[in-house]
């Protein structure tokens, strides 16, 4: 089955709003296997809309789906718009009002007529109560297709599709079920792996498909099953993660989780090991990248963020002396911070950064792009070196929170 | 003048990749008062492309803009469709070709077929050498309007657009000037803020338009100005923010940058004052904040995470007791980690967060979505607390550290 997006808004037309509404309801449409065929962002007004649902009730997309426009203060002219698209009228949808009403009550918020006429809705839509806001979301069936209109703030937009959208769709329609499991292999060049696999996928079943996504150093191979039996299809994908286990042994790191924060919480928690970071160039960034976990304070204990010279001495306890002769950006200054870290968290493991971001230079002349990562781990100290020049301040941040991520698990996990 | 934006990538209809691109380029063309009017996602295929380009021609749009589908794999297909459109054919362009191979030399690369076709396009398209890649970037000239396609890689377009198709743009055509300046109001609810303003509204030129944009518990006033002679658009404009500002007076607090991290790192530039930051909730995230700007090692000193309650009494040295009596998320404890958070960093200020961003109960069984924040200046400390229990993990740490990062203006910056 196919669908069309239509995205309604000035605000994105003009740039000032990045639309991430029909990113989210692709990749969820992904999911259950209905294809996206085209999405169009268009403005608000009533006929640039018809026009678009007209041009989309033409073609052979089973699904329309609009978001945005459906604000009470352009309320008049969108949904009778709608409702005179739909050769209809608006009515006043009880259920809707009553929604809206309650809303407002435990806010403490008083109704005004504007509100009100957030319930009005076409005669022909089934109503879906959005949860999340006051704009009820519509479910109309017209030649044989069926539109759906979705309102523009993200929050709500992505939670009800999710949770209320995607199960009607499921429920009401006959679609194959997709599974998808992903594994990560590291430290194998795409290339030598197409190889080493080129008789396992000659063998795959033809209801399995395979995509290498390469990212970083790692490499995610996809395995997308697509039938009607649920059960089969994860029983068959199981079995083909087995052989990859098999075949792939060390270099296949997870079968559960593509994320490399939950990849190293595996890690840690699995060893009752302990982490703590010491940023400097990254500021904070893998502090915040390893707490974006829950349940990430089990093995972290915490982070400094040294940006000052003066803290790496006063707090990470490396002595002037040591910092003049080597420079705040070396080998030495990583693995000393790495090392000092560890003792000051009283952690198992340490990791450490320090670099130059730009877009000028420290004040030892060091040059812009120019980074160390040092990993502390019983008594031995690990320091990468990198040189990014080409990177904006910000893109030179992620790069090194990425590679100090990864460098933990080349280091630690691959050589458990 | 108008556009609109044509994005080719089946990896965006599938939502694997968020597309960047067209905000990019809407945002940029929105500067020089060029509008879009609509942008449309396509797939990669000849003709879901010769169609939407059919289409675009026989719309009332100056420019057409495509982004993607130009890379050397798919170089057989897209290029000659899009030649076969222009009723043209393919030519080697010396240029590109002299380009993408000195870009190979560099990098000590060697050129196969499939590169040297990256310098074959359509006889009629004028070429801009792309300076980030080997897909040369294609003007073209048919029926009154000008085709410009763009590869889809992120980092090169948006580049590339900036720094030499909107020069080009604004040298071909003669477009009028826009200049934009805005200013930032704080503690000043929009309603009201409208009344004070509406007799200097009433009297803004014409050519001058007015746009409330708030955000958080701020108001961005953004005035456009929009003519030909750029010295007097520029003279209004600055003649009409003096008259904000005296109108205002404390209420405006910056008119020269909406990023509140600039204005903060003005306030304490200005001040000769120091910050350091002890972090629970956001996990380092406010300390990433700061340190995203240039030179903000002059007055951040760093910051701690002290993401488990143990580093909390180590480091910040926090009784154990203090914590068990008052719980590790309350005014006392978030008092306290201000206080020798400052202390510990030796700065004049520092900002701390302690906070349950869920999705289960902390040791304390405080319930999800309640923080505090505390922010030590001068012997005093002030806290302020938060409960959004209906955020997400995620969404908790942005709005934490938004709330921080107001609250150091809104105390300091305000009463200064």
């Amino acid at each position: 089955m196919n669908a069309c997006i239509i995205v309604i808004g000035d605000e994105i037309l003009s740039g000032r709003t990045l639309d991430t509404n029909s990113n989210f309801i692709a990749k969820q449409l992904d999911l259950i296997g209905v294809s996206v065929t085209q999405i169009s962002t268009i403005s608000d007004n009533p006929t640039s809309i018809v026009n678009k649902l007209k041009e989309s009730f033409s073609s052979d997309n089973d699904f329309i789906i609009t978001t945005g426009g459906l604000g009470p203060t352009q309320d008049d002219k969108t949904k009778q718009t709608l409702a005179e698209f739909l050769s209809d009228q608006l009515v006043l949808n009880q259920q809707a009002l009553d929604f809206i009403t309650r809303l407002y009550c435990t806010n403490g918020r008083t109704m005004n007529d504007l509100t009100r006429k957030q319930a009005w809705v076409p005669s022909s839509s089934e109503v879906i109560i959005n949860r999340y806001g006051t704009a009820p979301i519509l479910w109309t069936k017209k030649s044989n297709k069926i539109l759906i209109n979705l309102p523009g703030v993200p929050y709500e937009t992505q939670a009800m599709f999710k949770e209320f959208i995607i199960p009607k769709i499921k429920k009401e329609f006959n679609l194959p079920h997709i599974i998808r499991r992903s594994v990560i292999v590291v430290d194998y060049p795409e290339s030598e792996l197409a190889i080493t696999l080129t008789d396992w996928e000659n063998n795959l079943p033809d209801y399995i498909s395979l995509s290498y996504l390469p990212s970083g150093a790692r490499i995610e191979l996809r395995l997308s099953a697509k039938g009607f039996n649920k059960t089969i299809l994860e029983e068959e994908i199981a079995h083909e993660i087995k052989k990859l286990s098999f075949i792939l042994d060390k270099k296949l790191i997870s079968t559960t989780t593509t994320n490399i924060v939950e990849i190293i919480a595996d890690f840690f928690s699995k060893n009752q090991l302990t982490l703590s970071i010491a940023e400097s160039i990254t500021g904070g960034n893998i502090s915040r990248k390893i707490t974006s976990l829950a349940g990430s304070s089990v093995y972290y204990k915490g982070g400094i963020t040294a940006y000052c010279t003066q803290i790496k001495e006063n707090i990470l306890k490396i002595p002037e002396s040591f910092i003049n002769t080597h420079k705040v950006v070396s080998e030495e200054v990583a693995k000393k911070m790495a090392i000092n870290c560890a003792k000051l968290f009283n952690s198992d493991i340490a990791l450490s950064t320090t670099g130059v971001a730009g877009p000028g230079s420290d004040e030892f002349d060091d040059s812009v792009g120019l980074a160390y990562i040092g990993l502390y781990f019983k008594g031995i100290t690990y320091v990468k070196k990198y040189n990014y020049p080409y990177l904006t301040r910000d893109e030179m941040i992620t790069w090194i929170t990425n590679k100090a991520l990864e460098l933990i698990y080349f280091e630690l996990i691959k050589n458990k």
